[in-house]
């Protein structure tokens, strides 16, 4: 065998080993974020050498299927290639607008609830996945052995054992809370209305992402607010030039911002980002309400760091909740604020006075018993698997002009479809077929995204919901081709 | 024996009789609300004729001790007769004012969490008395069983087996209600917010009671409204002809009254007044808010009978929860409105989205079980009793100029101190010593009240309440004096 036999028969050895990993890529035998097999190993079933093996996962790195993290190996990647482009950076209206939601938004909090469609529609996680077991078993035992002991209104904070568990978590990504900077409120959407309360009035100017959630733009309007949305990239959040005009043009008196995987677009601002914001927003004097509920959703090894981390004397209101990881159907949020603390706690008492107590010391008993890091790897990697096959799905199925965000966290898709599509028909025509999507125009008060639609990857992956995707499909084909 | 003498001798008989039965009460034998001894048992036992013991209870009858129920025989009067008077019928500023919540309202709740305080300040029922116990087994088995299925975020409503058992409950008082006209909210609190947000608009005028709730005047000044107080009667509630005045004279937007047994006077309206309220409410186009927290507390034969029972037809937010009767804990209330429920859904989504599930579905597997009426009938003996006691001590130790209200139901009083007394300097003072009161400043947003303290009987009475009440004497003696 000559030299350049030896090589060829060589580069087609590496090749057929990179095929072979990434055809177990493909069909699910390796997750996004899973770990390959070593070096060492692949190469020993392969009968291939070290060398040949290192090359084929080398090559695998350069198409975007694994991943290299030092020290530790190769991991299949989180973000994958596709043939799809994720949707151009949003350019919504420079002007502030009163926030009106637009109809159909209680329509779909209500088919949330109807479980005889396919949940595509509304960001809940479904029950089965997040396996709230062990915080039941704690609720009843609560109940049995304390309920005469919290059948009370809490303390305006809340539950003191909880506060304690919630700054306990902080420090862990280097946040020093102190549990009477802390209030527990009934989930985020609670947390975002006092924060805002706080630090705005009727007709001022908040700016916002764009697209947001449209529970967001409910908390807005209910106040009396008005949005400024600020363009934000699909892959890298909130263009920060832009706030940098609004705020040199306009009385913005508080920025909502999420602190990583935003919805619907689940993406982030990296922390150099956070850093100009920050400045920004100090040269301003404007405070910041940051929301941070998906945080814990990050498929990648790093969880986003939140801005009250990066600046902890900086003007911040901190928002998240349990619900989009453990506990939807407990509504417990909170809310952290050293600054602002009396004034929410007196806007609080004048709409809830105070949470329920048993859920909340329920909640405090599940966290201090530790099982609550597990179970947040094991739904990273349900997620990241859910949002991988609907991706997948979607670029077999979809028009090739689709284009879909890639999110490295959180648990919703954003999809750009053909402009002739219109999402509010696909969401009546899908209602007819039993199911739910999020038509994109209801994320905006401006008059935009009405090609858009989020899809919810938050259930189990099964043939229902990929059915579901197939008709969703052929509804776009059939609507593009009629244009 | 002659006639005279016999007559004289059977005199002395029923009045001993009288004495006899009266000191039952006096001692607490024979509690308020509680069935006297038939007329052939106490005839029986004092070996006296049954005309004898009939003019022995007639006396008793005439002095206010006992009253008798048609077809029922003699019970032990609820409104006791007093040594002290009730209080003035109140008279606030006919302006409507800009409602601020006086300082001090936060740090009173921040108390009532406080275990270590005598609890005569917030209107909360001790747990001891609610026996929650039936309630939390039903919390523990739902969390234990259908966990999973409850981990979700209901539909925007609420629970909808509870919705159906509040509706079933409605109709025991002739109120036929349709549970999809009924949102379940976060007590009390969140109802009364979500149907002042129905009806008005920031800077609008509501007429109410006075004094009034000081967490109702916190929800005003959270929604920015005006608050027009209205002169109330410790007696028979809020004076309708002011009402009229304030209708004819002022753009009130919306008029927010108890159904019954208001906070802090105990005071209720007639049937026949309630239906002079809502004549004159719809001849202005006014609607009603109706808050009937304490309805299910009479201590006589009949529940206050809601305005929405009175006219079913009419324009009304009817509002409640189960913080006063069972579960202060579970945060768990109602508000009922066939005309404004997309409004009060739209703004729930604002505020809190919707509440936790399982406590939800504790409370409608606790009301269909059916212990919830012979809780009621329980509670309701105990806090009679308890202001029974209450009132008599405060009779024995307080001077005399006190007027001190003599509700039907709930478990509050109202007393009107000597004028020099400030109750907030009494409030001060009473912390030192450990025991939590409600100075009567906090109940209003005019300058009043300042001589007025609200006392909670929501605790069994114990040595600890009573030596309390006995400190509270005193120190009123003390300043009443310096004056």
């Amino acid at each position: 065998m000559s030299d350049i036999q030896r090589a060829s028969r060589e580069r087609h050895r590496y090749e057929d080993l990179a095929g072979f990993v990434e055809d177990l890529v493909e069909n699910g035998t390796l997750r996004p974020g899973m770990r390959a097999p070593s070096l060492r190993a692949i190469a020993h079933q392969k009968q291939a050498s070290l060398s040949t093996a290192l090359q084929a996962y080398r090559l695998l790195e350069d198409r975007g299927v694994l991943e290299a993290r030092p020290k530790s190996g190769f991991y299949v990647a989180t973000c994958r290639p596709s043939k799809f482009d994720t949707p151009a950076v949003s350019c919504p209206p420079d002007t502030p607008t009163k926030v009106t939601v637009p109809s159909g938004v209680l329509q779909l909090l209500h088919h949330a609830a109807d479980p005889n469609l396919v949940p595509l529609g509304c960001a809940i996680p479904s029950a089965e996945l997040l396996a709230a077991g062990r915080l039941d078993r704690f609720l009843a035992r609560a109940a049995r052995t304390r309920g005469k002991q919290y059948n009370i209104y809490t303390e305006p904070r809340g539950d003191a054992a909880l506060r304690t568990e919630v700054s306990r978590r902080a420090a862990r990504w280097g946040q020093a809370l102190n549990p009477s900077d802390i209030a527990v409120t009934c989930g985020c959407t609670e947390a975002l209305s006092l924060a805002l309360r706080a630090v705005t009035r009727r007709g001022d100017i908040v700016a916002i992402e764009s697209p947001t959630y449209f529970g967001l733009l409910q908390v807005l309007e209910s106040l009396g607010l008005k949005a400024l949305e600020l363009p934000t990239n699909a892959r890298d959040g909130l263009q920060v030039d832009a706030l940098e005009r609004a705020l040199k043009s306009k009385p913005v008196k508080a920025c909502l911002l999420s602190s990583g995987f935003n919805n619907p677009l689940g993406s982030s601002l990296s922390n150099a980002g956070k850093r100009q914001v920050l400045d920004l927003l100090r040269r301003h004097e404007v405070p910041l309400i940051e929301d941070d509920i998906y945080g814990d959703i990050h498929f990648g090894p790093d969880r986003p760091i939140p801005f009250m981390a990066i600046a902890p004397e900086a003007d911040i209101l901190y928002c998240s909740s349990f619900s989009k990881t453990v506990a939807p159907g407990y509504r417990v949020g909170w809310v952290v604020t050293p600054r602002h603390m009396q004034s929410v706690l007196e806007a609080k008492f004048g709409l809830t006075l105070c949470g329920p107590a048993l859920p909340q010391a329920a909640l405090a008993d599940f966290l201090s018993s530790g099982g609550y890091d597990s179970h947040l790897r094991r739904i990273r990697r349900v997620f990241a698997d859910n949002i991988d096959r609907m991706s997948r799905t979607i670029e077999r199925t979809f028009p090739s002009e689709t284009r879909v965000t890639r999110p490295a966290g959180g648990f919703v898709l954003w999809l750009e479809l053909p402009e002739p599509v219109n999402a509010r028909v696909l969401f009546e025509q899908a209602l007819e077929q039993d199911i739910c999507i999020a038509p994109g125009d209801i994320f905006t008060t401006s008059d935009r995204y009405a090609n858009c639609m989020r899809l919810s990857c938050g259930h189990t992956w099964d043939k229902r919901i990929q059915n579901s995707l197939e008709i969703l499909a052929d509804l776009v084909h059939t609507q593009s081709k009629r244009a």
